[in-house]
C-alpha cells in the first residue's frame, strides 16, 4: 500500500523572503516548480501525494484538500483520522530525492523527523499518524520531538542533506543551483541565475534578466 | 580491517570567519573541540583517525603526518601510497555521527562524497585511494566529481546533513547548538551562545561573554 505524503503548499504569494529577487509572478511559478520536484520524489519512492492549500488551487490533477485554517489546525485534523503511515513534507525542499524519501519511511521507529535549517521541520513520516500531532513555526524541531517522546513514540532524527535544505532565501538558492536536478533549478537557471564566487562562500547572481 | 580516516587540521589561527564573534585562543580551542568530534565519530565508525597538519601538532596522542605543503599536495602524496580504503574528512562538521561514517564507508560505489555547503567537500570515501585525486577549495564539489568520471570511478553523493554542515561563519552555529551533542557545541554553550529567535531564520547570541 502506497504511503499517503501530504504537502503543504501556499499558491497565492509564496516565498516573501525572495522578494528581492523575484517578482511575485517568478515567486508563484517558482514555489510550483519546487512543489513539482518534491511531488516527483514522493511518487517515485511509491508515496501518493496530495496537496494541503489554504486556498482552492488545482495542480496536476492532484488531489487537493482546501483548509483556511492555519497550518497546524488543518494538519492535525488530518492526522487525527488517519490511523495508517503518512509523510508530511514541505514544498520548498527541491533537492529531494526518491531514495532520501524510501529511507525515510522505512525507518525501524514510530516516526523519523528531518530538520530544515535553522530549527524547523522538513519532514515527518509517522507510522500511525494519529498518535502524532504537530506544532509548526519557530522551532518546531524541538518541539516535534518532545511531541513523540510525551506520546511515548519511538523517533529517529533523519539524516538528509537533500530533505534538510528548504529554499527560504536568497543564499539558499547556491545549493539549488549547486544540487538541483529538477524543474526549479532549471527554472532558476532559465531565469539568469548562477553561482558567483567571489570571497568567501559562494553565491548567487541574477544576470541580465535571464536573456540568455 | 579498519578504514583509516585522514583529517586535515590546521591548529594555528583557525576558523578566522569565526573572528568577529571568537577570540584567538577561543577559536583555537573550538577548532580543537570540533576536531575531537569527528575523531569520536570516525573511531566508533570502525575508522581509524590521523591528523594531516601544516604544523607539527600533537592530540590526544593521534597519529600526526606533518606536511607544510598545500592540502592538495599533502592529501595527494598520502592518495599515492594508499593502495587500500580511505576516508578523507574535515574537521569542521562537528555535527558528523558514527553511523553517518558507517553508511559512507558502506558503500557500493568505488567512492562516496558528501559535499559541503556552497559547493565544497566535506568527506570522500575511497575503496581505493590510489585511483582518485583530490582537488580541493573553490566549488571541489563538482571537481571531485569530474575526477571521478575521468578517473572511471563510480561515485555515490552521499546524502547527509550532519556531514554536509560545516561551520565556517558565524550563522553556522546555529545548527551546531541546535544538534551538537559532543564537546564542539557543549563548548559553545559555555561560552554563552545561546539560539535567537526574531524574525526571520534563527541567529545565534553571545550572553554576557559566558558568565552563565
Amino acid at each position: 500500500m502506497s504511503v499517503p505524503a501530504l504537502i503543504p503548499f501556499k499558491p497565492r504569494n509564496p516565498k516573501t523572503r525572495l522578494s528581492c529577487i523575484l517578482e511575485l509572478p517568478e515567486r508563484e511559478k517558482f514555489a510550483q516548480m519546487m512543489l513539482c520536484d518534491v511531488v516527483v520524489a514522493a511518487r517515485e519512492a511509491g508515496c501518493e501525494p496530495f496537496i494541503l492549500g489554504t486556498e482552492p488551487f488545482s495542480f496536476n490533477g492532484l488531489r487537493v484538500v482546501h483548509d483556511p485554517r492555519g497550518l497546524n489546525e488543518s494538519i492535525n485534523a488530518i492526522l487525527e483520522v488517519t490511523p495508517g503511515p503518512l509523510l508530511i513534507i514541505m514544498a520548498d525542499i527541491p533537492l529531494v530525492s526518491a531514495s532520501a524519501v524510501r529511507r525515510m519511511i522505512t525507518t525501524k521507529a514510530d516516526l523519523s523527523i528531518t530538520p530544515g535549517r535553522g530549527g524547523g521541520t522538513n519532514a515527518i513520516y509517522l507510522s500511525c499518524a494519529s498518535r502524532f500531532h504537530v506544532n509548526y513555526y519557530g522551532m518546531s524541531f524541538a518541539k516535534h520531538l518532545h511531541i513523540a517522546e510525551e506520546s511515548g513514540l519511538s523517533c529517529e532524527v533523519f539524516d538528509s542533506f537533500l530533505i534538510h535544505t528548504d529554499i527560504d532565501e536568497k543564499e539558499d538558492l547556491v545549493e539549488l543551483l549547486i544540487h538541483g536536478k529538477g524543474m526549479s533549478g532549471e527554472y532558476l537557471r532559465e531565469l539568469g541565475f548562477v553561482l558567483s564566487a567571489d570571497k568567501g562562500r559562494v553565491g548567487v547572481v541574477r544576470e541580465k534578466d535571464g536573456q540568455e
